[in-house]
């Protein structure tokens, strides 16, 4: 992540704006593989920096949310594992999206989201900035104000957390003797 | 995917007449890793793009078919979880994909088959459209019509389905905001 | 693999007496990974690709053993599941396989042995044939007379089976479409 | 790891001193991939050869440990399975590395650690060689006197390991025929 000086204007503006991150799972906090073992019981793998980037970003004020279709009860428990909200099995992830910016008083302006495939598209048309990771679906990427250098999974999301962190003038604290003791 | 129109005629022609779409498992739709525990017990890892791509293909009228030798439990799960067909152990590909055309009454050029090793080869010298992963075993990729991209597990399959619904025309319906939604 | 042609004849002529083909486990067969749960279990990833040419060998008269140093339950699993010999635990590879060479009154000579670090560096100088995969650790890869393009657990094993293959003359029959059924 | 002439003279000096190796698990010595199955239980990878490294820098009479801020009960049976000590849930981990050189009766200067996120940096910053994997968190990596070439999780550690014992002298007794036995 650059210094605040060196990235564009314009995406220092969305992301300054951000009061609500929201992250799709399976390909974006994940690497997209979907575990199954011989009794078809699911795994699936995050990512330790992704993890520290949602901590950083409650800690900064910045509401999280894990927004997945998917069933999944490894991601309900990362999502406690991390201390961030998680809603799983979603059909409609603009719906849930605006339900939560009510919920909050935020409006869409100031929601991030970051996906990786169609599914995520029509959410990412209604929020204020939408990421995508280097791995996104081609047909998805078009939709995104963003694409990250990471994959899913691989950091991707930290880069989006790191962004947020800078745009909002939080890196000086971050990276003080007492912030990262 | 490029549009339809920069796909070259014949591969367009080859997708354009499938009706059933059957995929080997280890190293087509997992990235080849057979993970064994302690007790014996394995596990696979499958990806969320290929599973979508396959819903996607049944969405759009075109059948599904996991063909693999491996007695796989995991395998058989995960067809369930997509509503796909599996056929699981199966010694001789291409008799089963033989009477898979059977029972749907359609021609062996109406089917694809992507796989990657030695085992494959039988089958995909019979159907209308042979596909290998960038991963291919050497000795097996020269029978293919296409080889994909991506690697087996990590999108590949998700490459053949979109080339299937790019040349049979369903890309506007998929990337309409109702589609995508 | 290329044709026989192609390949160096002192390579062609240390593969074509292998009658035996050893294989360390971590590393070799597989990535190096060991994945340990929250009860210590352990897991670790075999290749799709490696299995299917330790069955080839075996299928052309050459034998197979798994020879580790590490005491490992997955190892075993999966030897089985392949077939093959299993030497687990094994505190001195070479005195292993020195008595697997008696046991089948073959020479060292006749042996190739597979590895990827300091503990096979011993039995790698005592017999015909010593391969490492792309991965291997430095201090250990001088002491190879052969390094396989693949890494460890990614079809280096299957590079060695296939070299021996073509080496002793299967490569027809394995490619005639009933090879291939 | 090239001979000991070729390495810098202060990273030879660094390496020298040191009594005790310690590592951060997540992202360090494993890929930083945390695996979660159904029942939110946690999995994780570390890898063949660092366990090994590890094992080397004990027999050499180095001391090594494992300090992680995360409570992992795979990092707890990964440390009891190479023989070395954990500090699992860690919340100060510069706190709890000068408890540790205190109990060994050694200086900061003769300590190492290895890291790769924020949380790492004031350790780092306290301790006589800094060391990240070539994956560190951007804002990390400035902390670190030295950058490996391996990523955590897939022989960063070793790479350390390896230096040590060049630079104490003793690489010709583990190259010795007797040494790699």
């Amino acid at each position: 992540m650059p210094h605040a000086d060196a990235i564009p204007a314009e995406l220092l503006a969305r992301a300054g704006r951000i009061r609500l991150a929201c992250f799709d799972v399976d390909g974006t906090l994940t690497d997209g593989r979907l575990y199954f073992d011989a009794d078809g019981r699911e795994m699936k793998a995050f990512h330790v920096l992704d993890g520290q980037g949602l901590v950083l970003l409650r800690k900064a004020g910045i509401e999280v949310a894990l927004v997945t279709a998917r069933d999944s009860a490894a991601a309900a428990h990362r999502a406690r594992d991390l201390g961030v909200r998680a809603h799983i099995g979603i059909g409609d992830k603009r719906a849930c999206v605006e339900a939560l910016a009510g919920e909050l008083g935020i409006t869409l302006e100031q929601v991030a989201f970051m996906g990786d495939d169609l599914p995520d598209i029509a959410v990412m048309r209604a929020v204020g900035f939408a990421v995508v990771p280097a791995n996104v679906h081609a047909w998805t990427r078009e939709h995104a104000h963003w694409c990250t250098q990471a994959r899913g999974g691989e950091g991707a999301a930290r880069e989006l957390c790191d962004l947020l962190l800078t745009a909002q003038g939080h890196l000086d604290a971050l990276l003080s003797p007492a912030g990262s003791a």
